[in-house]
């Protein structure tokens, strides 16, 4: 099965979830290794800039799962 | 209860506060630790840079936030 | 009275005002005291880059509020 | 007369100009001092990140104003 | 045959490679040499902060690919 | 004759170079010195990070010209 079958969600917070994912997983299509990912975890959990940029990421894909849902209306 | 239930605010500023919850929400999902957050808080609360950053991830949930609500016209 | 009663202006220079306005709070809203938000002025506002960064956050938000005003059509 | 009276323009061309000012605006409007913003210019003019990020505003910006002009279609 | 002769897609999974195609042709007409992006790749597939500024241009083209494809609705 | 006559293209891959095409003449406004530019070419042209940010801008500027192509549907 697809990771991502639709862009339908059933719920706001499920739609902020798929956006983390989506987020998530264009990292991983760049940096498949999973090691590899993990040992640059506690690099970036500790940095407040890391975790605003991951954050800005999950915003612009929101963008995208909002509008998707007709924002849920 | 959901910590999202619905992007729909009565007010303009309600709709900024949800922006500002959105993006610290997705800070939380990558590092769930409150302790380390806190930590990390005199670094970019006295970072002009930082600041500046985190309010760029407040504008983009803000469009988000303000299309659901039809820019409360 | 709310510092964001309306995102509707009645030319498109004082939505460009608004913007900055925005911009601003969002950064007030991360750091609420006063006296640390002007200690970091000279740091932003003598770094090109830092002025490029605000400009960016203020271009963001421009947007929001020009679609708020269907562009002032 | 306002520097801003409206987004419309004759030519795609002409819009990203005004993109341009637009983003330039936002950056006197943080450091209205043009001396100090000239002591920055060879910073920011030599520097090809910094140009990048410059470029980024500009394409920011010019969403806002081909979007007010329905694309000059 | 052009690389890209559509920006449409069966399924959103599809979308969202081409979004990854999209941001990697950018970078590849900026440096067409092979060689020189191959030589790179270790310094950012090993930063958490160049894999994150990586998602959000996929982020940012899979809005315009998502949007193309009327989200797949 | 105009350097950007109109943002319609006959297919996505034309609409793409154009992309690149205002990334770069956004620079070129900011630094009109095609000397200076072309010694920052080594810089970026060799930084993966620079490169993504270049490809960041191309992102953008694409939701533009495939939105005023209605994504050449």
């Amino acid at each position: 099965m697809s990771w991502l079958p639709s862009l339908a969600t059933e719920t706001p917070e499920e739609g902020f979830e798929l956006a983390i994912k989506l987020s998530r997983m264009a990292v991983k299509k760049t940096q498949p290794d999973d090691a590899a990912r993990n040992r640059m975890r506690p690099d970036y959990a500790n940095s407040a800039d890391s975790l605003t940029m991951a954050s800005h990421v999950v915003a612009t894909n929101f963008q995208t799962v909002a509008q998707a849902n007709n924002y849920w209306r």
